[in-house]
């Protein structure tokens, strides 16, 4: 199945191959297939045997092609989506980067600060950005509307961040690195978008272990203190074994006031001595929409423009630098520099 | 511009006409080209000379076709959506009806209960059911929770509701009337579907009128009383020219709890010494999902299923009824009872 | 145990005494004893043999006199507070007002408006307020700021109510007419001191009964809807088997905009996918501070400027008449006329 | 004008004088004169020449006695309130103390920690408490009923509080130091309180500094992080020059969910597009119940019990020695361990 948008007779959809079918390509493909306009789903693949087929038998998508590997994709479409497991990443990106192609790479871009690096060079021979990283939050209403305030001046300039990221539950094989490199990523690319800085140093602080963490040893949950180079303080408390719901918080303190993310609503109810609305239990449907609309958004933009405008390359390497000095905080316990190359002024 | 359903070969989408390009009509021909899936916009038509060719102009659109009548469209569509002037509703729609043609037509379906009645006579003799009534607030996300929880019980059952239906300001030809037939039909439609019950008399009060609508020689706000066959009792507050802005609650008083519809999200600030969330402005907004999911749903019922769930012409009929009734309690101020013919097994 | 104030060497204290010491006599009596300042609790009697014995012991007042009845109890005092029977009030505080004593009457004033009126005939005489009656939300924090917001103009000329009398249980012995009397009587005096203006009519209408209240022959949830001599249309809800807790509400709708009464506060939870606050279920919690402002206010002003200005029993007769006219509607079904003697210039 | 409470003839209020009749003290003043019970205010006494005898005629309270200085007025009490300025609490608390008379001193208790050891020291003779501390928010309702939540386990064990102390405005001799040694000193003692736990060490971080704390060479705000024996971690963020209201937060996150202080309530405003309650822009409102809930325990746990239960010197000693460490780190920009020395039995 799939749409074609003819303009003039002129078919304009973007023709997308995805690398890899787990959880998160099943969804960006029943997406592509089912949600999305302007793209036409050509082919996937998947280094797990009969996964691909699986999946494509699960969503009624027969006429979609499954290649070999993505290579053998590569010369049948325009763009890729990158949703194999992380480490894969940077390789695939590097295939399809030289092959000229775009390229939807979810979360991280690399495991490595180098091969964010590596991407970037293959990138700037282009001289025009091919990449995007799969950083959902920039698309959400919320956030949006709260970089807007920000911007507009609403809360005068911005002073200190407090942010949360819960989830009421994680999988056995978490760990404390996994609360930096799985979870804090998304507040790593969201906030130094929010407020249009970058970062100086972050420090890792560990509060009381809950006991359910500690059992699988892992320390949970953690604080992480980010400075911009403005001098802008970010508390952010990551809770990955909260248990009362996935509960996503960002409170910002301005020279004149608190601006704060929109909660999801819910209906209000009055029971049993208690006024109440419902906490979303499952992450998935709380950026949904924004989901929708990054992919869209990267679509269009090649469709229209040609060219790209979401999280970049040079974003994915921030966040791998951020992540690695979070990561070497928790080591250490100091203070530790966020380090940069000079930006291209490709970006 | 269209897209194009491709399963296995065979196109799935569905070919529509629009009828009426006004303020609902362009909304709704631009979500048809850009936003919804598996339709085909194929033509409209417009009774006021040249405004169809200037909103396709201004779309962008210029491959869908103008014809001259609503009759001359139709051979060339599967389906016809009706977004024309209230009293040419119930003619296109026999149209359509007669032609054996798929219908939406915006509310209300008719402006007498009449031609209601006559339209369901059409559509009977298909035995199955072709059309279905703009009445969008059935397929809000809020509302949709608020169902589920008393359908579920949470609340018990639901004994008294009490509604708000205010716009902060209204065209100064608006009327005391249509209070009852553009604001309150919404209430009308939206609250039976909601309760599964039916209406058994109304009430319409006259509160102190607003200085605003005093102006304009209209009674402005109104509060109708409706009571349902079961005897619950519903509360509608109707006010159009409130000025702080465009306010739709429900809340529902159950024998064990009050559920009430979530509001609408916006940032949080604390600043000047207040705590505020924003209030919407413009009715276009507040349910502008609802009308994607609404018209997706129309389209998927018929191509997916070849006939149709949402609101029926019994449910047009039923508003057209209640309408009235609350229209004389206006004038005679008393009770007037909701007296409805037999409900057909159809619907 | 008591307290002196004195100024000037000149004592200043009320000396008071309590008729009736049922439940909230026992209440007032603690408040009196241990709380309120200038004033000297002089006595109490009951109707009930012993009953006033035992509750002096349980709050260890040993020191308070027991008299036979009121009138032998009424040389010692300057002030009777009569937290009697309801039947009893009118006949107590005649004997009262006849020998020239300060009243603070729990309401309701009388059980018939005929009583209230030889009431008012008796405080004539003096040519200055001597009673109060016991409406005490007129002194609670919420609705005065709530008052004072109206009358700042706020939100413009008030058009409309929506109140909400809810409490979680009642007493078997509870009535249909008790709804009324004894639950919407606070709504009828703190309502129209609210908004300054007088009620013209009421009309009280049955949603469909509860489970609970339909077992012990109630009629309960109820709505009566008020109607003021300037036109403002107010709702009232009461329900008093509502299970979920004791909930006050009442939103002032004006011209530009509307105004609630704050909700009792509490810490908020988030827990097993919930965001809550808690429900009252013990009225006796809601209005506490209120229950002390009001009746040091009665104590205050005699102290001070040997004068009443809480609720009169002009107060007392309007709620009289009032809930006269709710309790025939509740038979009628219809509109009735709420008709009222001329106010006498005293009030 | 005094209050005097009698049990069984003998006379049981509490004579007391107080020290220093400035902002504070006039306040105090007014609550021992007009509100609160079993005591009776003989005396003040203040170092500025004719400031006590401004107060007392403006508050008309012409029977209280003006003596030259606290060591005169000790014979003649019972207790002494101490109101003076900071610098001069020990040297005060000394005198009264060695006279064997009850204390209540202001916070802080001195401003060295040196002067909170020997204040220890003379109280230990008597081997009971004599002295309570002013730490008022332990007698706020919103504070007690958090703690209880905690206490009862309702959030599990509590891991990270995150806490906010907001001024709109401080006067321009405000300096840096003072955001500990007067802003925070209140979150110092009340959250060790709330938690049952001792403070280990200290954190005191510079995020962006407002223009408006810029110009009067203050840096505001600041963010304190406060870690306990048991690992819990606190993060403050003091604002003393916010703008937008005096806002105190705190939220403690538990192993299984979040608990937080609740907000003062305001009216419920929906106007001009936005719906709105309001924040207090004046400290004194805020904790103007505790502050009274505060004294009169004081009182009656001298009057009925002959001791104190209320915070205590060691409590004082605890708040200087942790303000102490925080003015270090704001020097250090490090982690400053809290050292106290071993707790005598006695508290």
């Amino acid at each position: 199945m799939f749409y074609i948008l003819i303009i003039g007779g002129v078919q304009m959809s973007l023709k997308l191959g995805v690398v890899g079918t787990g959880a998160i390509g099943k969804d960006h493909i029943k997406r592509l297939a089912f949600t999305l306009n302007n793209v036409e789903l050509i082919g996937v693949t998947d280094i797990v045997e009969g996964r691909a087929a699986q999946v494509l038998d699960e969503l009624g998508l027969s006429n979609v092609k499954i290649y070999r590997n993505d290579i053998e994709m590569l010369p049948d479409v325009d763009a890729v989506m990158i949703t194999a497991s992380s480490v894969a990443h940077a390789e695939i990106a590097l295939h399809a980067l030289n092959a000229g192609k775009y390229v939807f790479c979810e979360k991280p871009l690399a495991t490595t600060a180098e091969d964010c690096l590596k991407i970037m060079e293959a990138e700037k021979k282009y001289n025009k950005r091919l990449l995007q990283v799969g950083f959902m939050r920039r698309y959400d209403k919320g956030y949006q509307e709260l970089k807007q305030a920000i911007e507009e001046g609403v809360i005068g300039n911005p002073l200190i961040l407090h942010c949360r990221h819960y989830n009421p539950v994680v999988s056995l094989n978490y760990t404390t690195e996994m609360l930096i490199t799985e979870t804090l990523i998304h507040e790593i690319d969201v906030l130094h978008w929010l407020i249009d800085d970058d970062y100086q140093s972050v420090q890792v602080i560990y509060p009381k272990n809950s006991t359910i963490a500690e059992k699988q040893q892992m320390q949970d949950p953690q604080v992480v203190i980010l400075r911009t180079k403005s001098g802008i303080c970010i508390i952010v408390e990551i809770f990955v074994s909260c248990q009362y719901g996935y509960d996503i918080q960002c409170e910002v303190v301005g020279e004149k006031g608190i601006a704060s993310l929109p909660e999801p609503t819910s209906i209000n109810l009055r029971l049993n001595g208690e006024q109440k609305t419902t906490i979303l239990m499952d992450w998935k449907e709380r950026f949904i929409e924004a989901y929708d609309v990054e992919i869209q958004h990267f679509i269009d933009r090649i469709v229209g423009e040609n060219t790209l405008t979401g999280p970049s390359a040079w974003d994915g390497y921030i966040a791998a630098i951020t992540a690695d000095a979070c990561v070497n905080s928790q080591k250490t316990s100091a203070i530790e520099e966020v380090v940069l190359v000079d930006k291209p002024d490709f970006y």
